[in-house]
């Protein structure tokens, strides 16, 4: 007799409602779990599995998720911290539930292993299956998350707004700040969706101000005007904050305001100046794409499928569009990054005529 | 013997191509004016005029103009400052230019003024022509300006962000900044399109944060969310820099960024956090709606008109939805205000469901 | 004690939601109708009042109307027929109902009107308020119907595409057929929002097959493609059928298929072809404009007004922006259409270049 | 000395441009083909090649293709037939032409293979690549064609306006024709992709109309709507024509029109009725997402390095997101078709729940 939760945590990504949905669809339809409050959401992350009291269950039938792929956001809300593994342990014997489902980073993942380890030593018996969430692509192993796709395309919007603005003004530069905290793939694939952008400054690519202005330089005398992309988490060294936050991530300096002023003064001599857009949450809020949304219901369908068949303390995602099946734990060992002797983004530095100074060339040896 | 110049001032509107596109259509299929270089657009606002040989001119052709309406921006690029009389009256001579169109703000409306009283002076056989243009509508006398539909579709969007961004997280409460330095239309009007907001904070209704915290703790006690939008010129005895810029212009304090801070730190407590957008140059830069482009085809067309019957000196805009004529002098005298008692500010207040604290009642003997 | 009910009747149109979801805001917040099931909405048009066994009613309070107004469709399903005064009279004695809001075009007014008839008749206390619905813009007195913008905008897209075919095939012309069974606003307003047509046809002009194809050739000489916007009403005596539907109305013969064939045959022999679209259900279920939406807003709200004053029998609409009052038996005694001679039409003929022979100039005497 | 000339043949397809764009930089910054005049294209189709002077021939250059992916369509015209490859080699002998881009389906590559031998006999050293068009994503050994995603994300669009009509009216039942005339891979991604959809018929899967009648019911008795996704190709017995057309292709009956007409019938006399929408060229007309125009780009460029390699006879496109080379005529020899028991249409059968007897289940053991 299954009987199944699912937590959303982390972040907002798109596709978050498009899996819950899919989980829910397959449980019911598959495997006939139809008894009333045997699907249930938990909100707000993994709080709503180890404080269940103060937060908020939901019932997940085929009509209450009938419509919620429509629109962004999470229908679960989706929640940091409040990880406990005891304490959700306690919760899920109380209630029953023999099957999780974790949609969310490495950090949950990482969470969703020792949660697993929990249940082995307690001889609980439950199936913890994640689905890995990071909008910044940058989960090891496979071959995209879901909601990227989404992102990119929302991202390369603003970059074509960002673009407009720059091109109405004489001698401007348009500056986006996307996100990836430590991998490029968001700012590099916009980049090369919008194919109108002349730097694209990423995490794996230190760089040196005077040869961005160069570039931009060089571009507002061929066109008159140029526009840069910067991740949030490219050029760390320039505005680093030696914090950390609560839970223990490095708070980042804002290389997107950092960008701004220095691009702004550099070319205030010549007469032009800087337009910022931080889309911030945008981006991250949209519906999901057709693509997205298609990837999203097969990883929710095999995350079904493997917890069905007892596994536990494993993740799924696509390699070479196949869904595969991983340890959780290796999930959570690290992430992925750009290669700068890749494709992807040696197609990036081609695509906005980049120089060598920019592209990683030199640093490339040690990437 | 018709010879035209058009120039586009002060920052992005949607629609400027439209006018343009309009204006070229108008002088070469309406008049006939056909010759090559007689209808030419300066670029980089009155920079254009005032030193036309640092700037490039473009001659305006119907082919050249042709699918110009489809995107965003300027193709004679925006620009501020550069307005000298008597150079540009020069510069008119020497070119032979009798015809001026003048697509700007109230400031660039009044120097369109000042550049009609110097040709008078000089006896220059010129007709000054304007549009004007303000993203916040807030230009007296006329029903909206141009772009204002576009402006409040694309801030609709972005407040729908906010609100996913809200929904999604456990007392959330979302801050979105918007256009209206003097006047709240903008993130009024957003507000009622989207019908998804529980506080706008105008220029014209002065608030205590206390009020705007009660509010907000309200709705998340109700429905564990809240969404705050803030016109760019609201509450700046909070923010107040007491700054002026290069053109005389106040420097505004970032009341959205306090916003932020100060529903962050009120929410924090209560284990509730602030999201904030700031869409800045998204709006602006949008193509532009269905009706705005055929608002700004018929401004163009009447402004042609006008200039073509020899009138100078005046602006064109529309009043209960007829094309009227205003001398410069008179649009740039004032800026038009939300009526605080009116019915749109009180369908805002209605709509969100705001407390008398907020709707302005107390303030709108005065206003 | 007010208990209150809405129906939708006849085709869909942008903005259903949105003033179901008005309706029930204003009498549930301004008027305090919170007791469940006093505010209901009966399905199906007015089968829902003849029939209430048979078509669900719907309890519609603040939470089920929340998110209504985001998508496009009316929640209450439209429907035609089924009007059956006295049963309905019956009905609403049994139900207690003594307010009843009417969304529907000028046949679904009348019969308000005689609605209102036999409940005066009968002495029963229900206030009888529509509000006129029509895709085609065709009511007479008002500024405009709600869902016109937004379906000129969704229109406006569609040519968009059919300039895209056309201007990618040499001698191609595109065929698009919008709405317009006898008036031409959406056939005009989205040749002059695209900006990028070449002929209008529409019901209110007659037009010889031969000025088309002149124009057309002309066209195609000029720049290689050309486009062609036909009215469903437009040219009926070209494909005249003669029958009448049930209800009464004339069946249409396809004027757009027509169209297609004879360019068709036409463009053949010098090697060119006709692209037809026919966006027929998609333009009239799209999300509304955020321009729209205010407008259903406001006239919900003075619908519900309005009934609280205790009118009955009477329509609301914009009059110069101003909401009005009028008899439903007036709005019901004729239609609306362009005016050839009016600045609207002319501006399309200026906008499309179209020769005199297709401007109506010929006819307008008579118009 | 490299002289390039590029075709787009046969129907539109989302990402034309996008290829022409790639193509050209790829040539003029990857490989210096900076002499005026040695980028060219040939507008419609092969005729441009055959025909020379009867066809606009179109420099290409950085600044002419610059903002071309941002629109659908294709700037070289696509066209049909035209083919004769001595004419051709003439041609390309007499222009100096030694490279050919071919972006085509599968008779253009066919044909792409007949003018590889046909230079090959004449010993003119002329490199011939193809770039295989499919927007129905049949094409063999591909992971998918280029325009696929757009299509699929333009079709989910339709598909959710057909089910707001059907869902807005009582026992309605939308059918939407979309793409595929061997294949139902549109159908099937977009029906997965909007996820509101209960019957998609496909070329692959025979069906019986009674069958789809009974699904039709079992939905419309369970949400009072159903929504019909048909591929062009699918249920050619009921509608066979037997015609060919000049190029030797069998003429399809409309089964759109033919399912429409049969489920009207079917539902008329329990009160229901169907809605039709027959998106046509609003599909392949859209501009491209930016997962395909990463993708175009990539095969762009692909393209160009293996013609430099002095590769000639092939196409290039992914596998395993691996850009490959194929002989031509290999590509031309058959069509891809949706795999019966695979994933995606199983998927689609599990999505839609449809019954056994829509799903090929019968049919497989033959697929």
């Amino acid at each position: 007799q299954v009987k199944a939760a699912m937590v959303t945590c982390g972040g907002l990504c798109p596709g978050l409602n498009s899996i819950i949905r899919g989980v829910t669809h397959s449980l019911y339809y598959d495997y006939g779990v139809v008894t009333p409050g045997h699907i249930i959401g938990a909100t707000g992350g993994y709080n709503g599995l180890s404080e269940p009291d103060e937060h908020e269950m939901i019932n997940l039938t085929p009509d209450y998720v009938r419509e919620i792929h429509m629109k962004g956001g999470s229908i679960l809300k989706a929640g940091r911290g409040g990880f406990d593994a005891p304490k959700i342990c306690e919760g899920l014997k109380k209630m029953g539930i023999n099957m999780v489902f974790v949609i969310g980073g490495d950090g949950t993942q990482f969470a969703g292993h020792l949660l697993y380890e929990e249940a082995k030593k307690q001889k609980l018996p439950v199936s913890i299956v994640g689905v890995p969430k990071s909008i910044d692509n940058d989960v090891l192993f496979i071959d995209r998350t879901f909601g990227f796709d989404s992102a990119v395309e929302s991202a390369a919007t603003v970059i074509r707004n960002a673009w407009v603005e720059a091109s109405s003004c004489e001698k401007a530069c348009s500056v986006v700040k996307l996100m990836g905290r430590d991998a490029g793939f968001v700012a590099a694939h916009a980049a090369l969706a919008s194919n109108i952008v002349d730097v694209v400054l990423v995490p794996e690519v230190k760089f040196e101000l005077e040869d961005v202005y160069k570039q931009v330089d060089l571009k507002i005398k061929h066109k008159n005007f140029a526009v840069v992309v910067v991740a949030e988490g490219a050029g760390q060294e320039y505005v680093s904050t030696g914090a950390k936050d609560a839970t223990g991530h490095t708070v980042y300096g804002d290389i997107g305001v950092f960008m701004r002023d220095a691009i702004n003064k550099h070319l205030k001599p010549q007469g032009g100046r800087a337009f910022y857009i931080d889309p911030s949450y945008i981006i991250r809020s949209v519906p999901i794409t057709s693509t997205d949304h298609i990837y999203c219901s097969r990883l929710a369908h095999d995350a079904v499928h493997t917890a069905m068949r007892g596994y536990t303390g494993v993740c799924v995602g696509a390699i070479h569009n196949v869904i595969c099946m991983f340890k959780s734990k290796l999930i959570a060992s690290g992430k992925k990054k750009l290669k700068v002797r890749g494709s992807t983004w040696q197609s990036c530095v081609q695509s906005c005529q980049m120089p060598a100074s920019l592209s990683g060339a030199k640093t490339a040896a040690s990437a």
